[in-house]
């Protein structure tokens, strides 16, 4: 199996295989080894400020965790060099978010939402994303740095 | 009004206003100028692993978020001097995140989850909080920090 | 007196009049209201490793801070519409770094290094920087995130 | 070779084989595989503020990044089987910041300072501890949350 089907394979386990992945509606973009691009569209459900119609910093947190997660994943992936089912399971199976920094930038407005992720720096062990979310009119809604343990 | 019931109040406000703490099923167990706790069931939509049976690391920071929100709000109503309901929701109006870190210790296993916040640094502009997420066996889930605009 | 030669002169005070800033050594390279960028030679007093010759991580965070304030300043001044002496002087009395979060990436290995910023957000209260550490052949040492308290 | 003398040489390692320490005059008050406590005497090198006389950023990240760094070398020899030098000197090898929160909560003045370090948890490849800077007075001035590579 290519690298390229083995990562987006991976990008809708993550979609798919979440309910709170599907609860959030996410759609996958783009994803590679050096980026990842996941978008979802505003609902009601979402609000998180009772005068605001505005998106709950958990909400935030969630889709920028998640775009961040997958690149990570994806950089795995990259660098494997065994594509067999059983080690990339293996592999993927360690990784998990270490910790998740996010700056609430301005507020979560608009009616669908983009997150973004590029990859700081992917060791051995411990990959580092930022991550931004932007809203359709390109509004600059959040960044987020995290660490993911890979290994 | 006193504090403590307009304290209350807006704990009330944070969990029943904001139709995403409505669907975290998020209840409020104690809440005053220096500390709060509240707490959720466990509901399968939460589950972030498809392997396994634990909480999305979204849920976990949007439950330290907003505990450590409520607190923010709570130390800003103790400093008031004018309790008036004006006033109030003028200086509650500026209240909002800045930032948050969280630090995922242990999967997110669990019935029921309790998150706590005690107050780091409460000051004119900006408060600070430390939270904590724990499951009903005591297990020590996630850590967070978090800034928050108050005035 | 223009924005630019006050915040050519701000840029002066950060490095001139703080002995600590002195004591690294460090130097102006440009700055203006969205961007800035510093830099500092190799010194042995900097090591943070018995074993091997790489900058301690608190001389890095130091750095990176320096670097992220002196751009919240220059957003500060960009955004006064009084620029007389008392004005700007009592408006930077309020600056100061609320929280840095550093990402060390790779050992602080090198003979000079280059801190740089850039704004995320610029607000009346709060302004966020990122900011990177490269050395002299471009290797990306660090990476920082910075909340800085400006009115 | 006793884990409590391996410990204390380690720490001892920190403070004289590190010539950053060396410049910072840190000294060990006491460390454990739960808990340590270094400490370090005013100095005028280290106003980062022109106007006050009150510690650079950069020092506290500094000083809360050694703590926090200590009690993670003893927490992994804390769970050593083999304590010869060479295994305990190749474990140590590895051992890095990933990532530091500092959270700059009020100046830094004072005569003497005194950082402590708790665990928040200790894991086989990421450790993670909770930091905390006071002055002799008690004043808390600063907070960090430090993420260390231990395997």
């Amino acid at each position: 199996m290519s690298k390229d089907i083995l990562t987006q394979q991976v990008a809708d386990l993550f979609v798919k295989g979440m309910p709170f992945n599907q609860f959030l509606a996410i759609s996958v973009d783009f994803i590679n080894a050096n980026q990842a691009s996941i978008s979802l569209p505003w609902q009601d459900v979402f609000i998180g400020n009772p005068a605001q119609k505005i998106l709950h910093g958990g909400v935030i947190s969630a889709v920028l965790d998640n775009v961040g997660g997958m690149l990570a994943a994806a950089s795995v992936i990259d660098k494997l060099t065994d594509l067999d089912l059983a080690s990339v399971e293996k592999k993927l199976a360690t990784l998990g978010t270490i910790d998740l920094r996010t700056d609430y930038l301005r507020p979560g407005k608009g009616e669908r939402f983009t997150a973004t992720a590029n990859l700081l720096r992917s060791g051995n062990k411990v990959c580092v994303c930022t991550m931004h979310l932007h809203n359709e009119e390109g509004v600059h809604i959040a960044f987020a740095t995290g660490t993911y343990m890979v290994g």
